[in-house]
């Protein structure tokens, strides 16, 4: 399989100022597959309780997700509540009920063992590990993680950033973890701890993705319709690792274009609750939304008289 | 004259994590109008008191700044003094000793009426409309304010902005003028409300446009060292004006060149307390980091085959 994706599966009740949902379809793999489904083949492992709906599963298979080492465990679904204030830049934990979750053991069949690109999205950075131990070496190695376990588990995190290739982080978790309030800085330290990329999401104000040879500033996409923020740092990470899994290319120009395609994604899924506007959307609105990218954060070069 | 500033003169006594400096040069219009000269010649109006260090008014006036119009005062110069916290991301007020600008009443010489580009620095919105009513109307005018007008005269500065051209704010003006988080919204009400363009100052994260036809978002410099952020934003607008009345060029694709190249006099500014970076800035460094800013911000089109 191309894409190996793996994570949370849960169900999310949520408020934001448009409207309140309860137990609609999310978790960290689930926004990242769906994304990253319309790109590339996608495998997803994750855990689902008993009570998961069949419904769920049947829009995963529709969307040619292969479920095949789904993890189907005794107990309920994960559940996340939360809810966002008026200015939405923050998800308020109301209750986090681990279930499943709690004794998730990820197992990864021979089969997915050799995948070319695998996203381990955000899990407890111990799973993390363990994920990487039982994979060949991929193509290329991602990984998402949260304050949670940076607060929890910082060595750990240490031990799973000097393994992947790219780490993504939001900008508040980022800062916390190297400890500055300076994105660049931050971004170079934990450069140093061994990863090969750093991408942070800043949600309204776009992504910035450093490397060791370079940097790229991704523009925020003008979003007047923002509806529920939940799953767009995942949603990002799935365009991202679904483009890059399908075009193969890890040219520092097309690892670009890759940030842009996370960007489109995440813009598309903050415009209404869990997964719903990834359901209907179509990929052509996804090349045109793209091109909106461009188009909006292009300029020309300097004439050299006119500078001096 | 091609470029007009009108507004404060200042000596600030600033503390940053980086240091603490005592009665420094600064005020809007200072910034602005050195950051300014760079691209087209400038004359500065505003007020200095009986103590303004001729050693100040000399560094302006080697920069081709004219001072013809500036208003010497009786009294002392107008102080501010304040801090930025470790983030850096907001100025905190100490000390305000408005002195001569108290009595502040901007008379335009006949000879800089018709001056082409005028930039309204931050000041009292009544000043601005006075000044509006003096001047003949120019080819680009443009304002700037802060939140302590948008608390108290609230209904003035509505009457400034259906006279200009274009306003400049930050996020966090923005956002409270136009009673709303959201940014692309909070700039399509204030469109709504009669100026041609809207350039929104995020700091770190950046600078938008908006303008009736079309939306630029200029990518944030990855700004390792940031000494003192004062004079961030009037030096960006003065980068901004200068360039276009230098150009005289007032075109979609040129106003978003003079939205990076204020983006380009602001990061300079940055690196140092007061004027000093802007004192020992070079042309040639004005080019190189306009250079940068489109090296991390380009990405190619994406292949239709790649999406599908």
């Amino acid at each position: 399989m191309p894409l190996l994706i793996i994570g949370s599966i849960a169900l999310d009740s949520i408020k934001t100022p448009f409207g309140e949902k309860k137990e609609i379809l999310g978790g960290s793999a689930v926004y990242a597959s769906v994304a990253s489904s319309f790109f590339s083949p996608t495998a997803l492992i994750g855990p689902v309780g008993k009570d998961f709906p069949p419904e769920h599963l049947d829009f995963l298979k529709a969307r040619g997700i292969d479920l095949s080492a789904l993890h189907r465990m005794e107990g309920p679904t994960f559940r996340w509540g939360g809810y966002y204030e008026y200015d939405m830049n923050q998800a308020h934990t109301l209750e986090t009920k681990l279930n499943v979750l709690a004794q998730f053991d990820p197992k990864i069949p021979e089969a997915l063992t050799a995948s070319p690109y695998v996203f381990l999205a955000n899990l407890d950075p111990e799973l993390q590990l363990k994920i990487i131990s039982q994979i060949k070496r991929p193509k290329m190695l991602a990984a998402d993680t949260m304050n949670f376990w940076i607060e929890s588990k910082r060595d750990v995190l240490h031990e799973v950033i000097k393994k992947v290739d790219f780490i993504l982080m939001n900008d508040a978790e980022i800062r916390q973890f190297m400890e500055t309030p300076n994105l660049p800085l931050a971004a170079s330290r934990l450069l140093k701890l061994g990863c090969r990329g750093v991408i942070v999401k800043k949600g309204e104000h776009g992504a910035l993705l450093f490397t060791q040879e370079e940097h790229f500033s991704a523009p925020s996409y003008p979003q007047e319709m923002l509806c529920d923020p939940t799953g767009a740092g995942d949603s990002f990470a799935g365009g991202f690792m679904g483009y890059l899994a399908k075009t193969n290319d890890l040219s520092p120009e097309n690892i670009r274009k890759g940030v842009i395609i996370g960007s489109v994604m995440a813009s598309f899924n903050v415009e209404d609750f869990s997964l719903d506007r990834l359901k209907r959307l179509k990929h052509k609105e996804i090349m045109q939304r793209f091109e909106e990218f461009r188009r909006f954060s292009r300029f020309e070069a300097l004439l050299e008289e006119h500078a001096i």
